[in-house]
């Protein structure tokens, strides 16, 4: 990667106690992003941005990811139309997570058909059962093409 | 590591649709945590955990994670107090993910004072200037003594 499109890390303070946007990416590039729907306070699904991604995001306002599977920025509604629109991005103490809260267009936001990623949940701590929270809230086969 | 605490990871509809957890550690043996309040539904923080701190989660209830700087299990709330009691505790679609819902003992979980760790949004996607949107809620000099 050439220049930065972010400012350069200080210190602990300017981190964590600073007015000025400094994110780590990790050793591949990417920070964590937890996407929450602004309505309901709902945690709808995690992923990656790069730098490309987060600068998409925040001047755009449309919900910019980093597909590690593709290996390439994904606007996230492109292929699904189930977009996301910024409200609000927000870092956490020492800026190595953001988080957005977004207004969906559509019903949800997973690829398996779900409103939120996180449709289940653990019921047993020996046999690791999970029970299924949610209900689907469309096809994926049909918002998808597979 | 030996014997894995978790069963084996089978394939996509096992992973997304099935109803056993199978977890997904990364190339250190960890997994993202997104923790969350349960009764007010804010996103507190983002930790990771190992094998053994997601077993010891969910078998203790007491949120435990891995630190990284420390390299040890860490129980939220040795240190502070400021224990987090697990209600729930869900996984992503393709299990690289998991989120707790917690019930927080005392007035926070940030190690720099406010209540959750995201305590500062964006306001300007080229200045990339950060707004304070909480007030601190605790002296962190009293709680960690440092």
């Amino acid at each position: 990667m050439s220049e930065s499109l972010f400012p350069e890390r200080t210190d602990k303070a300017g981190i964590e106690e600073g007015e000025i946007l400094q994110p780590k990416f990790d050793e591949n590039g990417l920070i964590p992003c937890i996407t929450v729907d602004d309505a309901t306070g709902d945690i709808l699904m995690v992923a990656y941005m790069n730098e490309e991604a987060l600068d998409h995001t925040l001047k755009t306002r449309k919900a910019t990811y980093y597909s590690r599977s593709r290996k390439k920025l994904w606007v996230k509604g492109e292929a699904s139309g189930l977009t996301q629109q910024v409200v609000d991005l927000y870092v956490d103490c020492d800026q190595d997570v953001v988080m957005i809260r977004v207004r969906v267009s559509g019903e949800g936001c997973c690829h398996q058909g779900f409103r939120s990623c996180f449709y289940r949940r653990v019921t047993d701590p020996e046999t690791h059962r999970l029970e299924f929270t949610q209900e689907r809230v469309f096809d994926p086969k049909a918002v998808y093409g597979k």
